[in-house]
């Protein structure tokens, strides 16, 4: 079954969802070029620079260019000056992605090591070497950005479902569809005990619009609703940027995820009135950036679902690649929160609404919704502690909070513990200061940027 | 101080504030006749039925016209007619509203008695009597409103001064404008503690432009802030309609008042990190009904903000008139709660910005902020347990939560307290069912109606 596909991608097609259309029109982009791709990346305004999207349509972009040998060169090394060339045009699209900036420095680097290693005379035969390890390396920063998602999907529904309570008579019996087993039909074993198929929240996006597909907090719902565990999904319109009811809206509508969208300020009454009818289990968000102890910094509004989760006993459940844990802040204190422009929650734009209630997807407008003076406060992101954490899931596994009320995430990350904080202890005590070190040089998936 | 008029008012003249354009906007309607106050009230679509501005227009439009004797008519009895035809009309403005509806019915029976009671068998004479009798009862429901509105700031302000803990020694005292002291200069006794000026919340809007100024919630802040004690006013836009962003900034610009405006979501950002520095110490809110335990039905995401101010430790205050505390109904859970339209959320208006960012007033457009498809949940408020709330304060003063957690309206409201509980429970158990009774015949403050 697949889903959504924000990039769809085939050796030598790339295509991208023009995501300035959206929700109001569905439309793929052809990007051939290191230019398409350019403005493509301009374009997706709404993603935050950390986006994997971003580096993959960049980097597919000029696999595409390479499988048409639009390079045009007849020296390996000639071969490598026009991808790095392009390689810093396309940096340009949006110069504070570090994710981008790391994602390059990788392509860079094998393309690099692809001529040094083609021993052949035959120049031709070794600029095709160049380019295929190019294109391998760029497929692959797609391909692992998809299992992550996927992985992070599964472990979340099946966290998700083990902390349901059994029921050993279901309480409405006309209902069944509200209903699953431990043992859908044809899988062995026949079912044994009856639970309730499960509601949860989500805020902002985190699918497949900003990732390679899939997602992490909506690929758990995702991941839910194909295993036939999700009853319902809500979705926050996620202000002032309303990625919420712009973009996860039209992936569930896209989709056919049962959901409904609400404010922000309706969280409170939704779980106050909807909690026990419709089985609300989660919220689930994802990260911008995760510190060592598990404090989470995400899109604002994250932290007010948090306290409003705790005091409704639902759970509270952060989707994130391990790449988006950063084990060199030990909290979210130290985590600096940038201010964004008084305009964004004082104007909003849209695709303008005529007199018949139509929809004109060809015509935006942008209206003042506020008083133009008032003075505004626009965190972009705000910190949620990990006390009011209850599980963080990653692709390697979920990281529950411990009955300390701690995160340990030396099990799924020993070798970047061992470097990063037991090293850097080390090297902390020997000279004083921190030596940042690197995931892996090898790696296509990258450590988050600093934010 | 003569803060920010929704209406103003003289003897023969009516002025009402166009709130179609605002906040952009700062323009005064004449409303000289019934037709005009017609227009203007279905104007007020921002604001509830229960809002008293829609009665107090619709009553001194009627005022005017009297006074200047458009009637036209020369025996008592037409006069009274007149009265009761132009009063029929005005109900139509908006049918929905019962608060209207009584101030009609008040309006009519007090023109009815001053006809009966004038016995001069000069008609001329016998018809101003009529008018006279008319236009002092519309100049009193204007008063009494007015009277009720600063007396609950008053309360509220004292009662928010008294939460504050003395700081003998200033914190710093390079900073004493954050100060006050409890006897200011010029007031008997020299200052013999110092506090900290105090910052609050508020939600929606409850200000002048929905009362006959000054407001409820609102006009504790305006309160705060001519006693010296308001140290910084935020407002929320409050989703979906953006009253708050649209209104409460408005009001709060044009009176100097230092404030910010946040969206719904930034509530527990604002509380986890400014609440120290800025000395948030409370949210007030306004009412659409108090239950006769406490619980408050108010606009939707009020109870978000009251489960934040808890786990702040900051003080949650519902402001509202006796005549929104309904003691025929005992609890929250009673209250039926109305789901409002889906395109308030996926679609909003506002006035046209143009490409250089200025404001075209004269222009406004309906944008979609959402992807149209998707189901939306949109209840028009929400219910606030009395568990959460710290203080409701009234015209009659504050009714606080008791160490018990109850609250007793029963001091200060005895007399309605005899006939609706007390008396209610008797006729309850002699036939099973609630007589409802009314506050009092002769009172120009209006219960409010049944949401």
């Amino acid at each position: 079954m697949v889903g959504l596909q924000a990039i769809k991608y085939e050796k030598g097609k790339l295509q991208v969802l023009d995501q300035l259309k959206l929700p109001h029109e569905f439309v793929y982009d052809d990007v051939s070029t290191c230019e398409e791709a350019f403005d493509c990346i301009k374009a997706m305004r709404m993603m935050k620079p950390g986006a994997p999207a971003i580096a993959i349509v960049a980097a597919l972009a000029l696999a595409v260019e390479l499988e048409h040998k639009k390079d045009a060169t007849e020296q390996k090394l000639e071969t490598v000056k026009y991808i790095n060339s392009r390689l810093d045009y396309l940096m340009g699209s949006r110069p504070t992605a570090v994710d981008l900036s790391n994602a390059i420095k990788l392509l860079k680097k094998k393309t690099q090591e692809a001529a040094a290693s083609s021993t052949t005379p035959d120049q031709t035969l070794a600029c095709s070497h160049v380019r295929q390890a190019y294109i391998e390396v760029a497929e692959k920063i797609l391909e692992d950005d998809h299992a992550t998602n996927l992985a992070i999907g599964r472990y979340g529904a099946e966290y998700l479902r083990w902390q349901q309570m059994p029921i050993l008579t279901p309480v409405n019996e006309d209902d069944e569809l509200r209903y699953f087993t431990t043992s859908p039909p044809g899988t062995q074993g026949a079912p044994d005990r009856t639970y309730r198929k499960l509601s949860v929240l989500t805020h902002c996006n985190t699918g497949s619009l900003a990732t390679s597909g899939h997602g992490t907090a909506l690929g758990i719902i995702r991941s839910l609703h194909r295993m036939n565990y999700l009853e319902h999904a809500y979705c926050t319109e996620t202000r002032p940027y309303n990625q919420g009811s712009r973009l996860t809206a039209f992936e569930l509508v896209y989709e056919n995820i049962p959901s409904t969208l609400i404010t922000d300020s309706m969280a409170g009454a939704l779980f106050a009135r909807k909690k026990e009818e419709m089985n609300i289990s989660a919220v689930i968000v994802g990260a911008d950036r995760v510190a060592r102890n598990g404090d989470t910094a995400n899109k604002i509004g994250t932290y007010t679902l948090a306290v409003l989760a705790r005091a409704h006993g639902i759970k509270f459940v952060v989707a994130a690649p391990t790449t988006s844990i950063d084990l060199e802040t030990e909290s979210g204190a130290s985590i600096k929160i940038e201010d964004r422009a008084k305009s964004e929650l004082t104007q909003i734009s849209g695709a303008v609404v005529d007199k018949d209630g139509k929809v004109d997807v060809n015509h935006t407008a942008r209206v003042a919704i506020a008083d133009q003076r008032i003075d505004v406060w626009n965190p972009s992101f705000d910190v949620t502690p990990h006390s009011l954490i209850d599980a963080i899931i990653t692709e390697k596994g979920e990281v529950v909070r411990s009955s300390k009320g701690t995160f340990d995430f030396k099990g799924i990350m020993p070798e970047r513990w061992a470097a990063q904080v037991d090293g850097g202890e080390e090297s902390k005590e020997a000279n004083g200061d921190i030596v940042p070190t690197s995931v892996s040089e090898e790696s296509t998936q990258f450590q988050m940027e600093h934010i």
